[in-house]
C-alpha cells in the first residue's frame, strides 16, 4: 500500500532532503493538504491548522515535545499521534548542568569582575553533595537525573506514580509535594502542560523551598503561577529563577519577567528540535507504520501527553 | 616516636580543628617554626619561607597541586614532598563543562537579549560529537575525560608518553603537538609549569586550531605565549578563551586580557583546595607516613610535578 506524506515545518526542505535520502518504501510526498495523504510531519500549530484538510489522515508526527494545539478537549482524535521524545533528554542536560554550573561557578558575576577589573578570589561552589528535585521524570527527566548522578548529586522525583528511572534516589507522589520540595538546592520543572500540573509551581511550593534554592523550567509554562514567582524572587524567597518556557510565548515586552531580579531568561531554546534527530525517529516509526506495528511515543489524547 | 605538625595555611585554624578531631597518634601542634617540627601542611610560598628554619622537615604536605615554589633549582630537596592531586578533577571538570556549556549554550548572548528585551531564538549548540583536546592527562586529565566522555564528547589528549585514562580516545606524543590540535573544538591546558611546558600553547598551536574552536587554560599560565593568545583573539583566528591562571597573577590591572575580546578570565578559583578534602588526604597521609609507610601523590623535585 502507498503511503502519502505531508510536511508541515519551517525546515520542510531539509526534513524532505533527508527522508528522501533514506529512500522509503511506498513512501510519496505530498506538497499540500489532500484528500489521500495518510502521514504528516510537522510542528503541532500547522498540523492543527490542516487536520480539516486531511480526511484520510492515519499518523501525525509531531517535531515537538509538546503537542497542546492537538489535544484540546474538542480536538480531532480520529488518527495516531506521536510526538518527539528521546531525542531531548540530552540536550535538556545540558541546557540544566550549564546554568546549574553558571549559577555554582558565579559565572556572570566573575564577568562583572574582569570588566572591573577586580581580581576577586571568592570561592566557587559546587554541584557535588548538591540536592535537585524533578517535577516530572519522563525520559527527559531521567536523562537529568542521569547527568546530575554524574556530578555526585542527591536526585529526587515527583511524578504521578511511575517510578521508572534508577538515577532517581528518591520518589514522591500526589500530597507528598512540599515534602519533596523541603530542602532542595535546585528545583527543575520538567511537566508537561495539563489539567493536574497547571500551576504546580505555586506560592506554598515556592516557601517550602530553602531560601538558597534555584528553580528552573524547561517544562511548560503554565505549570509555573508567574505571579507567585515573581513575589518569591521579589522577596528573596529563593535564590533565583532560570525560564525556558513561559505561559505566552512570545514572552509580551510589558511582561515583569524580563527586569524581575534573579531570573534568568532563555527563549524556548533549551532543547531545539535539530532536523537529523527528529528524521531519524520519523525514518523508524514510518517502517513501523508500514509494517502495521506499534508507533513509537504515541501521545494519549486523554491524559494530554 | 612522636611527630610535630607545623600548619602554615590561611586556613589554619580550619584545618587544625578538623586535624585534631581525627585524633591521630603521636601528633602534636607546633604554631611556629622550631627544631623538631618534622611534618609541615600548607601553601607552597609559606612552606618556602619556612624552610630554613625547620632543619628536622621530613615530610612536607602542600594543599595546592601546584608547587613550583619549592621544586626550582636552587630549592631545597632533602624532605618528602606531597603535593593535593585526586581531590581537584571533579572542581576542574565541573569549570570545564560549566564554560564550555556557557559557550554553546550562548548563555551570556541570552543576558543581552535579555536585557535588550529580545525574544530571539537562535538556535543552541551541543557539546554532542565535538572534540576536546587536552594538554596533560593526569589525574585531573582523567576526570575532565570521564566527564568528556559523559556528554558523548570525542576526547584527545597529548601526554609525554602516559596514556593512563581510558577515556581519551586518541593520544598525541612529543612532535605530534600540531597534528592532535588539527580540527579541535576545544583545546583545554591542564599541563603544570615545568620547562618542557613553558609556552607550549604557541602561535603555531593556535593557528593549527580551527577558527571556530575555544581555548580553556585551567592549568599554568606559563604553558601559553601570552601575546601569541591575544594576538589569535584579535585576530579572529579563534572563537574565544577562558582562563583561570596567568603568568602573573593576581594579573596586573594594565594587563591587555582584561579587555581582550572573546576572552573570558576566571581568578585561579577553577578548583579550590576545599579544607575538608585536603585534610582528607594529609589524614591517610599522616597513617601512612607514621607506619613508615609509602605516601601518596610524591612530588619528583626533578620532574617539577
Amino acid at each position: 500500500m502507498k503511503h502519502k506524506l505531508l510536511i508541515l515545518s519551517q525546515d520542510e526542505n531539509q526534513y524532505r532532503a533527508l527522508i528522501e535520502e533514506a529512500r522509503l518504501v511506498n513512501l510519496e510526498f505530498a506538497t499540500q493538504p489532500a484528500d489521500d495523504v495518510d502521514i504528516v510531519l510537522g510542528e503541532p500549530k500547522p498540523i492543527k491548522a490542516a487536520l480539516d484538510s486531511l480526511p484520510a489522515l492515519i499518523w501525525a508526527q509531531s517535531i515537538w515535545a509538546g503537542i497542546e494545539p492537538l489535544v484540546g478537549p474538542a480536538s480531532r482524535r480520529n488518527y495516531i499521534l506521536t510526538n518527539a521524545r528521546g531525542v531531548f533528554g540530552r540536550l535538556m542536560s545540558e541546557y540544566v548542568i550549564g546554568y546549574l554550573l553558571a549559577h555554582e561557578r558565579k559565572i556572570f558575576k566573575r564577568l562583572e569582575d574582569q570588566k572591573n577589573k577586580s581580581w576577586d578570589e571568592t570561592e566557587t561552589g559546587t554541584l557535588l553533595g548538591k540536592t535537585i528535585g524533578l517535577l516530572g521524570v519522563g525520559s527527559i527527566g531521567a536523562e537529568v537525573a542521569r547527568a546530575a548522578k554524574f556530578f555526585g548529586m542527591n536526585v529526587r522525583g515527583y511524578t504521578r506514580g511511575s517510578e521508572t528511572s534508577k538515577h532517581v534516589d528518591m520518589y514522591y507522589h500526589g500530597s507528598n509535594l512540599l515534602e519533596f520540595a523541603e530542602g532542595l538546592d535546585y528545583l527543575l520543572n520538567i511537566l508537561p502542560s495539563t489539567v493536574d500540573t497547571r500551576k504546580i509551581v505555586s506560592t506554598a511550593l515556592l516557601n517550602a523551598l530553602p531560601s538558597h534554592a534555584l528553580f528552573i523550567n524547561v517544562g511548560r509554562g503554565q505549570a509555573v503561577d508567574e505571579s507567585a514567582l515573581i513575589e518569591a524572587l521579589n522577596q528573596n524567597k529563593i535564590a533565583g529563577a532560570v525560564l525556558d518556557v513561559f505561559e505566552r510565548e512570545p514572552l509580551p515586552k510589558e511582561h515583569p519577567f524580563w527586569t524581575t531580579p534573579n531570573l534568568l531568561m532563555t527563549f524556548h531554546t533549551a532543547a531545539p528540535s535539530f532536523v537529523e534527530d527528529i528524521t531519524k525517529l520519523f525514518i523508524e516509526n514510518y517502517k513501523s507504520f508500514n509494517e502495521g506495528k506499534p508507533l513509537k511515543y504515541q501521545v494519549d489524547f486523554e491524559k494530554g501527553y
